[in-house]
């Protein structure tokens, strides 16, 4: 490790419309960090039940440091650093499930193998290690990438998915429950290979480009262009750029419309429902819910639940999305006005102490509060944290808080998000995300010079519209093709883009 | 166990929008009611992991029997058989939390608390045992009644419950994991106690009348009335009652309007989208889903799925349900049009072999397939114990079937219901059925000579009424009252009923 | 006009969700009759305009009385009474339009035609006159019977439609305009004819019942079957059956379930959107309603409204009922509550007053009030008429109201049925009832001796049945047969009834 | 009228989510503009109809032109033209309720009536001339403008509401039934009066502009801004800003989001049910319904076919918004492979000959085509004016087009816009546009200098927020405001704007 670099303790789940609420910058932060992470944990031990549940045994607790065993997969190569590269065979099986499930990633991989555009593209991954990203890794590979990969927090790796990518031959770097030292020797050990000279990176928070431009600044300078997905990670893109110390094209594919739209409207309206029944089992019927925010995640939410028969009030600040709230059927109110009424809070706002403490001690009896926004900041948990109240954890991700006069209100994932502690993410979401960041490193390594330069560009409308069309099989769903006539008139190519770039959708 | 007495295993979940696919009626069967059981046991299962996961350890693999230890609770009293004396305090707890959630019975425990509606009634309980008719149990006490409690199931017993009401005094009799001998020696010491003249029955089933009757029949003659919920009991009822052995009053409470709705429509509209995604963590969004049968249950799933963005078909024999569907927007299709192009197909017609190994050897890879209906028969399941398919649990309730070709079909709950199998019951919905069945009780106990007939009776509309109105304080939803000129305009009563006992709702 | 004979003026569209709020029952009630049937004139008024725009002229101002003109048709015959003979080719094309929109009734003609069902047949026809009810009368004629046609209000007759039904040789005594007087002779000529002795009755309403059992005692005990689709006609035969005056028996398809849920649920369900939008130009979105009532014309009115963004509230007097509404995501309220702040009134209770003054003066200007339920009294508009509110006509049907202060609010229909007053019945809906009554007319005639006595009757479930499947083509519907296996297993016959009687739908 | 002007007809109904499908350029094209405007014609004399059967009497047929009489109001001015000043007292009632209709614009008059921030504003308008642009007129007046006024269409002016403007002194120069002479005159009237010198201008199709422009340049140079609202006019104000012709800032409120979202989105949701209704009565349940592209025009009449029962199916060319269809349960197809099932076909694509022979070659019987896209182009409508075919035109807006067979397919509004020429447009929108135009205004006349230069640009977001927040009070929407805290925490000032540019909504 370094010395020049940070050190720091990543945040889980940056990628799936998320957002720490305080970027990282320095080492302080890193109890924080481990603070709120715990929201992966959860989902990962729910997999890992699942796992273990089939393997019969985990390594988990394998006391010996991946770093300190010696491993080489049937080939004999030793180039990587996972748990235990024996738990393959498992791996290999969850990759292939998760292949069926990723239709677009799956099609693009099929449809470029020939071609392959990733030739001599060389990829430094840092992301996120399970069987939805394997997918996304092999799918590069076989377009003609080589790779070196890591993760991008140092709990969310599914050891046995390591295992089965270091087997097929991948040089990867990632287990399980990293300290902050592995996690950056990890990262270090994929950019930093002999004779292997990177020239683009693939990163989820950051991480990559941060020990690259930090410690391998000539290195740098050569990579050809960099994509970014989580919106912290983006973030730092834009900040970069801003100081000018941007020497490469990166590419933002967190605001692509076709990924936005699935990890906020469609994935949110079936999430808010999945994660309340898994934590709560609670009838929907004829409750009254108050969503906070009416932006697509709260559209979601508002859709999913008003189709179960709850009434549904939003809160917004915005006018024209409270405008649209009552075109959609919902009144409009502030907080204070039904918050003793109701029987569920949802926050979806980005902001922060939405839902106050003052809010808390006017819900009753019963009431349901979690959240689905950016941050673990939009409920005020911490003012919950007083001597007058007593916690009681019912479950794995519900605490009941209980009031002197016995009043509870049952607080989810500790109000951090509650649809990735709560429940799954679809791995058609994942396919969506997989198959736009694939297309972005097509695009970047491929793009003549001068197309892009040293600054954060979103996809082409093109790609976007590509990435839709790759999922359309999965619905069966039939594109019309403009005849010659009808794309004059429209002043439209007939394989797009189809849009202006300021289209709504 | 009493010779004359049809040695039975129970079949679980009669209570349920369920009915046995044949009525159990003799000992050969009870091998296959044992298989049929698994429903419940993989619900418990659940139940019991949550349990376990809180109190740290379960007594669950005691060797020993219950019925050779030697128990007293607190107060010194014996008059009890459970597994565990021990477990109360979580039993407890768990009473306590479904209370919060049963509005409707405790509403009825406080109203009529004074009353002592069901004063001198001595009445034996057969039925699931469990937190929430734990509530209903201590409810008939705090209205008058004197009451001994067994299980209606073999299976189903949640052992702390069972120890917190012999802890408060009840003579209970149950345990989860009971020998089939063990069951009818349960329901013997209820029925059968020393300076107890038992004068009600509440039955789940029809065993606890079907022991009376057949083993003190003399005792049985002394009955005021059977309350029955469960289709199976009811049809029992009906032939003893054809047969004129009947003789006294029963009610069948499985058919009483606000029941039927929770049961089957409100319930099953949610449950049918928590049993998939609990599942499959599959995403609605654009699925082709085919629907077999538009009754009540039918009508509830095709609901919910078409709200989160599925198409839906459905097929139907009946003409004014397929005109039904129509009307709600959904193609009324034969299952072969589309079962080569369907994602999800769901049973829900009472029927057997709705869905044939021909149809899925049609289905395409991947295809969900499931059941919301009556019994395990909808689906061919035994049709797919083939050697040329290949089953693979890949978790709880989830076997893929794999075709020579590698086409996998992905079957819920072996063909048994999957709402059961794979989601809970909201407590809500048990409320509106134990307060039912509280009503029933009151009222057969209290009705005046002649009023009702050794028959079956349907619970009167007023009582009916009575348990919708229980439950409105819960939406706080405030009714409207007939003044004395609209109700002599409309030739009601201000009470109520306000209905002919034709309407259909 | 007989003396013996009850004098009545007839109240129209009785046969639609509708029902006079008093029966009539004496000759005094005939202005009273008069006034509740402009909802009817309205309508015609429409049709009306729609007929003269494409025939250039009309001869409604005709002065000279039909009875007192001598008119043949083609053929030469002249047993038939109508406005003129004339007109017959535009009335021709309106039923031949009226053909293609009512595919069950055609379904029927062409399926029974070889069978000729009614052969023999003598049908005494007392029905509305217009192009959907002249594809019934056509349709029993190919089906064999012989048949006598006249109007069951003075006010509903198509001139056209009836000038074309004479041409085609049927003896019809029906038009536009009638005075109390024709009205009885009318039906006197269609009853009393020389060497025709009917053997059935096609009612509405119940007048040619009346005269046939006054007049006609002997003809009356001839008759096979009386077949009454109103609710007032239907409330007359069963207080004839329990006065023990019905020596027939009669069928009441008011009930069939079928016809019921196209009355009511589907058809209200676009007609209180197509009536406001047509009376008012309201935008719906964001609007808030309150529906009186959650019958089935409640939730249809309900689920269209709020499938447009308004925000719904429902007022009950049944619990059952105020819990569905709940289900279904209304809050449920006294209209006290409420009244301040919606933006409709809808009333569809059945009741009477259920909008008062009282709650009139309460609403905010501009609120529009309207009633969907089945007569006048729901709204009391007789509590408006007082000398310090302004009556303003703004339009056809729309009155403002005006309060002292300024305040407007919107009434329509002057409180009669909205929707028929507002807008048109699909013809879809008409061939419903259509094919009901003629299935009717068919059991009846050829039931075997004994089945039916002289009692009041629901059709058959059966024949409910084919009613819907004769409508399925029109969807491309295609029900699932049972195997034999199945209808075993199900206990049920393979061609129907599918389900019991007391099943809700 | 001046030769160096260009000669045009104006094609009607520019301003509502319409463009004419060639610009029109020369005079040749007028008879086209005349057909064109056919649509406008429609609605209009449904209008009249309202305005006669109110009046009794109309001056419509007046021989004498406006421009050859001399009129005075009542103040003895006679510095305007309109049909007969004697009309005003009927436009003043129509002006009235309309107020009531549209309160975002009656909210604006009065927040800023003491701040006047038009005065000195000498504003050009030229608009459809009707109760609600009457409106906009008098609040901008409020505001403390100075304005003259003229039609943007020759069909379009509301006669009485011309007078009543004209008697309360605002110099108006319109007519319904303009000739091509007329129309120019009126707009020269307008811009070249003595001792005013215009501004601003208020434009809808940019005739006033284009005049002023080429006509009185110097004049044209002194204007502050430009306001335009059709997509004709903002086409042309791009293409004059190309050609470097530009001299004045000038806004395009077309495309701001508030309103384009009513244009679109919620008014059409409304607004294609309507249509289908008033021109044919269909009942929508169970119907087959194929909709041509899935803009916003498109998801609105989706959602609403959906919403009443129908089965509906869409066709796309672009694949972002064919997954939209998807995820919301619509099948994606190629109107080839439907076309023969469906029962109504409606197209929204902005394209052309999106409707061929061909498909309506292949349509069963009853099939209903309609458009509600940009132009009369995407039904190819020529093509059936062949002589194998025969037109019946059954009423106001509806063809029957007769295929050899006997087949017929029903053709609304000739392929043009069928929710202008058949259904109303609601005050509650025009308000939404009436507010954009006022705030443009207010915004281009007080912009510090430099703030806008020589070009167009969309109303600021603020201002975009500011419309919404002005129509909240009609739906009791109470907005949230961030708490000092918050809006640093968001980066967001307190009073907006609340969203970056390129936000989706």
């Amino acid at each position: 490790m370094s010395g020049n670099i940070e050190i720091r303790t990543i945040v889980g789940n940056r990628n799936i419309n998320t957002v720490t609420d305080t970027p990282v910058t320095d080492p302080a932060s890193s109890s924080k960090g481990l603070e709120g992470s715990n929201a992966f944990v959860c989902q990962r031990s729910k997999l890992v039940r699942y796992t273990s549940s089939c393997t019969g045994s985990s390594s988990e607790d394998d006391d010996v440091s991946p770093r300190e065993k010696v491993q080489k997969n049937s080939a004999g190569i030793s180039d990587f650093c996972v748990r235990n590269i024996n738990q393959h065979a498992f791996g290999r099986r969850e990759i292939e499930i998760a292949e069926q499930e990723m239709p677009g990633i799956m099609a693009l991989r099929k449809r470029a193998a020939d071609d392959k555009p990733l030739k001599n593209a060389k990829i430094v991954g840092c992301t996120h290690i399970n069987a939805q990203t394997a997918v996304l890794i092999e799918t590069l590979a076989a377009l003609g990438a080589s790779l070196r990969w890591t993760a991008c927090n140092i709990y969310s790796t599914q050891n046995e998915v390591a295992a089965a990518l270091a087997e097929a031959g991948y040089p990867v770097f990632a287990w399980r429950g990293e300290t902050e030292e592995d996690f950056w020797w990890c990262i270090d050990k994929c950019v930093n290979a002999e004779n292997w000279q990177p020239n683009m990176i693939l990163d989820d928070g950051g991480d990559a480009t941060h020990l690259m431009l930090k410690k391998y600044p000539a290195m740098f300078k050569l990579i050809k262009g960099i994509v970014e997905e989580s919106v912290t990670g983006v973030h730092r893109l834009y900040q970069l750029s801003k100081g000018g110390k941007l020497t490469v094209p990166a590419m933002n594919v967190n605001d692509s419309v076709t990924k936005t739209k699935y990890d906020n409207l469609y994935s949110c309206r079936e999430s808010i429902i999945d994660s309340l029944k898994r934590s709560t089992d609670v009838m929907f019927g004829g409750k009254q819910v108050v969503i906070c925010g009416y932006g697509e995640v709260g559209k979601g939410c508002s859709q999913a639940l008003k189709g179960f028969g709850c009434v549904v009030y939003v809160t917004e600040i915005d006018p024209i999305c409270a405008l649209q709230a009552s075109m959609d059927g919902h009144r409009v109110v502030k907080l204070n006005e039904v918050v003793r009424n109701v029987d569920i809070v949802i926050t979806a706002t980005g902001n922060k102490n939405v839902v106050s403490r003052e809010h808390m001690d006017k819900m009753k009896n019963g009431c349901i509060v979690c959240n689905m926004g950016h941050s673990n900041t939009e409920i005020d948990v911490n003012s919950l944290r007083t001597p007058d109240l007593t916690w009681e954890k019912v479950r794995s991700q519900v605490d009941h808080v209980i009031w002197p006069d016995g009043k509870r209100i049952i607080l989810l994932a500790e109000g951090r998000l509650v649809n990735l502690s709560c429940s799954s993410l679809p791995s058609f979401v994942v396919s969506i995300t997989s198959a736009t960041q694939a297309l972005a490193l097509i695009e970047l390594f491929n793009a003549p010079v001068g197309r892009y330069k040293s600054d954060v560009y979103l996809l082409p409308k093109k790609m976007d519209e590509y990435v839709a069309s790759l999922h359309l099989p999965t619905f069966d769903a039939h594109l019309t093709e403009l005849t010659d006539e009808q794309a004059k008139y429209m002043g439209l190519n007939k394989a797009g883009p189809f849009k202006p770039n300021y289209y709504r959708y």
